[in-house]
């Protein structure tokens, strides 16, 4: 049994896709700027408050946008989604993926980074994308996994970093601790 | 209007995602080797039989996996999977997608390629994976979108190239025909 010290709906779904058993505990940690920092922080209050199942582990996750060094954030309105993409637009920028996983013997982390290029975007195509409402709540104003995907030409690097879990690493970590999905364990979703 | 030439459900939640109004008419094409060929044979036979809508499109797309330049099919059963995963493992291989877009006064062609790497899979996480049933009708025996997400390191390219529709190229493709989705049009989903 894993706990998912996070509130985003991607992370539950790409965790419901490796077919472990988990459930989500929402994290009550305050967030700052470095994401391996909100990573660990997020998991070690689930720990500590909803404690560590035996066999198990809690797993808390961060992401962040990066654009020439420059974190972007999560845009206020409209008008700062739109001044977003046009600074994405036709170059590469980075995301980063911060885990932390606390068994009850082991601590775990990686950061993971894969950077994106946008394809060069005319304002038919922000504007649309604005329209689109999706940028809310998104760190660099678009989401990959939805009608963003028609922003970006190329990515170098695990896609479920972008997403906000990279799940080749996590994989790998889940083996490491004995964590693994097994033939006999339950269905991905 | 575009008619999606395809049966693929992953290709029709690609174009579902960027919002353009689209209905699938499955194509009755014969497949051939080569996915450009294939792409256009089933954009052809859904033009002639159900006609290209005016202004809008018939689009089809097909998918190969090359591993060292050997085509990889959809494995017959799981012992044929077995030996395709545990041909991947720890190894690039590429995924290759054409599409064929035909309006009536044009026909668009675009291939695009992405390199995947395998991370080193052990026989447990072989086990594991075509214990999901998820290869069954996947080229190369993975479904990147699912539970195969836990078997990539990395990609470089267009990560729905892999899935089964190069959205960044399509888009472009749909600004220079005039169909692109806009910010009055129908919502993505």
């Amino acid at each position: 049994m894993i706990l998912l010290a996070s509130r985003s709906p991607q992370r539950r779904a790409l965790l419901g896709a490796l077919g472990v058993e988990f459930r989500v505990v929402a994290p009550r940690a305050d967030e700052g700027e470095d994401p391996l920092a909100n990573a660990r922080a997020k998991a070690r209050e689930v720990a500590e408050r909803a404690g560590v199942p035996e066999g198990g582990a809690v797993l808390g996750a961060d992401t962040e946008v990066l654009l020439e060094g420059r974190v972007l954030g999560k845009p206020a309105d409209a008008a700062a989604a739109r001044r977003e993409l046009e600074a994405l637009s036709g170059r590469s920028h980075a995301v980063r993926t911060a885990i932390c996983m606390i068994t009850r013997r082991d601590q775990r982390e990686v950061v993971d980074e894969t950077r994106v290029t946008f394809r060069p975007l005319g304002p038919a195509a922000i504007d649309w994308y604005v329209g689109t409402g999706e940028w809310r709540d998104r760190a660099g104003g678009y989401a990959i996994q939805g009608a963003g995907a028609a922003l970006v030409a190329r990515i170098e690097g695990d896609y479920t970093t972008v997403v906000g879990l990279p799940m080749g690493r996590l994989a790998g970590l889940l083996e490491e601790l004995g964590l693994a999905p097994s033939a006999d364990g339950p269905s991905p979703r």
